[in-house]
């Protein structure tokens, strides 16, 4: 499928759901509103996108390159036990790939994230002291 | 982390729950023993991986290709409504990556196929069948 930056706009769900935190080269990275895991969001900046396998060569590379350099940002900044990277899809299905740090007594150990409970929102204090944090290590980042 | 095919050994329990379905350039690509979905499992050949980050970036970006290749051909094959796309490891801490074909009715919809329920294992005739038709699709793909 041909996908196109033109026109671009974010699903109605992610913005509630989430806070943007920075741009990158293909997307843009926001933070999920949800204290019981450090979890960021990367929504590639194409119309249309549903799979990854619909984005080009480009793209796809692309959005290896930054889903990868901000999972080891994150390990590094968590000191998490394992990063969960997925691009499940099936209630929003604008492409979007999650990245989450696990730690091994969290709300869902072993399990996965998605549809466990209720999302418990961060105070802002917070949510702005992690989102400093996220930034501040990206831009130092090897 | 420095990675390195000589002496990979497949996690005992990756090797218990799936079967080997075909060698591709990085990875060995393996069907989970499990009816319920039509569900690949991609394991780089890489010693002590554990993160996708850890991998090389020529190792992430083989993976890539390797990934949405395989996703494609699933989905074409499927008809199914979404992929699922998932890097966990917290049980397996093997570096290996999901890929799962969903349907809306499918036993888990919309939530994630991890730890859902017990594991189903296929019938030989049918798994055979569903290899076969795996490794013609990707013979024949794009």
């Amino acid at each position: 499928m041909p996908t196109s930056q033109l026109g671009f706009e974010l699903d109605s769900r992610l913005e509630r759901d989430s806070v943007p935190l920075m741009w990158l080269g293909l997307c843009e990275m926001r933070l999920m509103n949800d204290r019981r895991w450090p979890w960021l969001v990367l929504v590639p900046q194409r119309v249309g996108a549903v799979e990854i396998h619909d984005l080009t060569p480009l793209d796809q590379t692309m959005l290896t390159f930054e889903t990868n350099t901000v999972s080891k940002a994150l390990k590094e900044l968590t000191q998490c036990q394992k990063i969960n990277i997925g691009a499940l899809g099936n209630v929003v299905s604008q492409l979007h790939v999650h990245i989450v740090a696990r730690h091994d007594r969290d709300a869902a150990w072993p399990g996965p994230v998605w549809g466990h409970g209720h999302r418990e929102p961060y105070e802002p204090a917070s949510i702005h002291k992690f989102i400093d944090s996220v930034r501040s290590k990206l831009a130092h980042q090897d």
